[in-house]
């Protein structure tokens, strides 16, 4: 079976994306999608670019794209790179910034994808455990030989790390790479985008896909100083030169030009967020404090994966991760209020049987 | 400027795509796009999608289109593999199928993504020198130590290699993977698909974007046997989950459906292509005979340099590459009948002059 396979192809260790349910009715609360739709002005852009254009190949240089993200977070079209999802550019990044021989770092709980990238790229890591009360232990980061990566904030934890430590992290690896995957910063504070300017090795990696509500357009970006992104723009041109196609294109600019839209959702989402962790606390759950759109728990008297189990019974869907230390916790998206209204009685149902 | 570059981002040596101006009534025939839109039903079938359900991830397995394109080609969805444009396909294969310090082969002269693909995944290569009349030289390619990939019809001769030839390099190379890249194989003959039954170590590539005028979407497809499309899969995996969007695999759905438009696209296109062969002819060129949807040509007395400027002071736009040993010979995508006969009187004043 594997007698064509290349080295890389054998040691690889794919990622598993999370379930998608081609079921109506379902309540879909484990992949951490937005639940509101995207922009009017976004669907109208998109709709306006099917039409024969579509034989013509995008602009590989998204020109437009970049100066519309540049001008949102005040910096140069140079400072940005944009590529088909976060996923996309954190895959040039492992290959663009990190070495095999010289380990890079990363929380021991975190985004699955990461080890991921080093098996097959070759990268050695070293996982810096989180504290018992999950936040990050930022002077595990420290010094690091081959560079750094976490998300913030943190994923699965929904946990995010003051600018004044990701600055210390940053500042205590001046010769490496440090890469924040912001993939759920528009649901906390404040981005470390502005950190970019005042520092040369760091990295800043968004999406589309969660406070854009673009999941299924494929729209990553990542911000940082002119020579990371020339590493990965070669990168890039070195693998797929058209990555993001014209309507991906099209309706990312809009998601970035209507801030009024994305700002009442992004803030809708965090006060349904705010009653949820109430409700679920309320309900014997022990629930970290999220900057994210979603929620890690875990209760006193349900196990996890009964919790789980039980829920998908009921076609509602959260993710549950069964490895140690977070056997005992889930994952659960943020919904509209009525799908969290229905969750949340599921719960309570479930909790009293 | 390289500090933070890893060795494989300083090693590159980036693909270069033809260029995409941003200008009205401009006849552009560099880059191989298809003249004619895409099917209505394509049209139909993405404006169909685009709407909420946008903020939800794509199918990552595309279950839906795999099936389609199978069934078109006669072999099962796990035969198939479906990535972000046929070139995300090919960085995958040096990937999965080649390994450093066994060096693959491929022509001399070819699609110039290939030794990019080598040099960012460090994979040795030999080229193998086209005849003298441009046509492949089969033995050149057997028994190979690393794997073999050449593009049928070659890019940018235009010219097929039967599938004898084929069959007789895939036969002689039992031990490793040949790729064939069918970019341009609807306005060719026949297809070596067929043969991936025949041989575990044969992967047919090919594209969306030209005969099915949909380069705007990005959608490549890759069929073999299953051992090499699990290896596909596999890299994709450890890439990036979700390359091929909700609308790009909608309207890729349909552009398979729709065989009886395609037929008669591809038909017109073959049409125009003989009749701009001979018309050229008579100007005094020499056309290779293509098998393509562009033609490669030189002039017994105009340079090709000389012609492809002075066509773009026109505002038609061919392809020059001013290497050795086509450096006198011009590239010239087949366009519309209006198109083709507005360039043939440009040339035909530029002869004269």
């Amino acid at each position: 079976m594997t007698k064509f396979w290349s080295s890389m192809a054998k040691r690889a260790k794919p990622y598993i994306p999370g379930e998608q349910v081609n079921k109506q009715n379902i309540i879909k609360l484990n992949t951490n999608e937005n639940p509101y739709p995207p922009a009017p002005n976004v669907i109208r852009a998109i709709n306006g670019e099917v039409n024969e254009s579509l034989r013509l190949y995008p602009s590989p240089t998204m020109d437009e794209l970049r100066t519309t993200i540049a001008s949102y977070y005040d910096v140069t079209a140079d400072n940005v790179f944009v590529g088909n999802g976060s996923d996309e550019i954190l895959g040039f990044s492992f290959m663009g910034f990190f070495e095999p021989g010289k380990p890079i770092r990363f929380p021991d709980i975190t985004y699955s994808f990461y080890p991921v990238y080093s098996k097959v790229f070759n990268i050695d890591y070293e996982t810096v455990p989180l504290r018992e009360d999950f936040t990050i232990n930022k002077e595990g980061f420290f010094n690091s030989e081959g560079g750094v990566i976490f998300p913030n904030p943190n994923a699965p934890t929904s946990l995010y790390l003051g600018l004044e430590d990701v600055e210390e992290i940053v500042q205590n690896n001046k010769d490496t790479v440090v890469i924040v995957d912001e993939a759920y910063i528009d649901f906390a504070t404040e981005s470390a985008v502005n950190l970019t300017k005042k520092y040369e090795n760091l990295l800043v990696i968004q999406t589309m896909s969660k406070s854009r509500a673009l999941a299924g357009l494929r729209v990553g970006l990542a911000i940082g100083n002119e020579a990371l992104i020339n590493a990965l723009v070669r990168m890039k041109d070195s693998f797929n030169s058209y990555p993001v196609d014209r309507l991906a294109q099209a309706g990312a600019i809009e998601a970035m030009k209507d801030v009024a839209y994305f700002e009442e959702m992004t803030e809708k989402i965090i006060a349904t967020r705010e009653r949820t962790i109430e409700a679920l606390t309320s309900l014997g759950f022990n629930v970290l404090p999220s900057a994210a759109n979603f929620v890690f728990a875990s209760h006193d008297t349900v196990a996890a994966e009964t919790l789980y189990k039980k829920l998908r019974e009921r076609d509602i869907l959260i993710r549950y991760f069964g490895t140690e230390p977070i056997e005992n916790y889930v994952r659960i998206s943020i919904g509209t209020d009525d799908e969290m209204d229905q969750f949340l009685r599921a719960v309570e149902t479930i909790i009293a049987e």
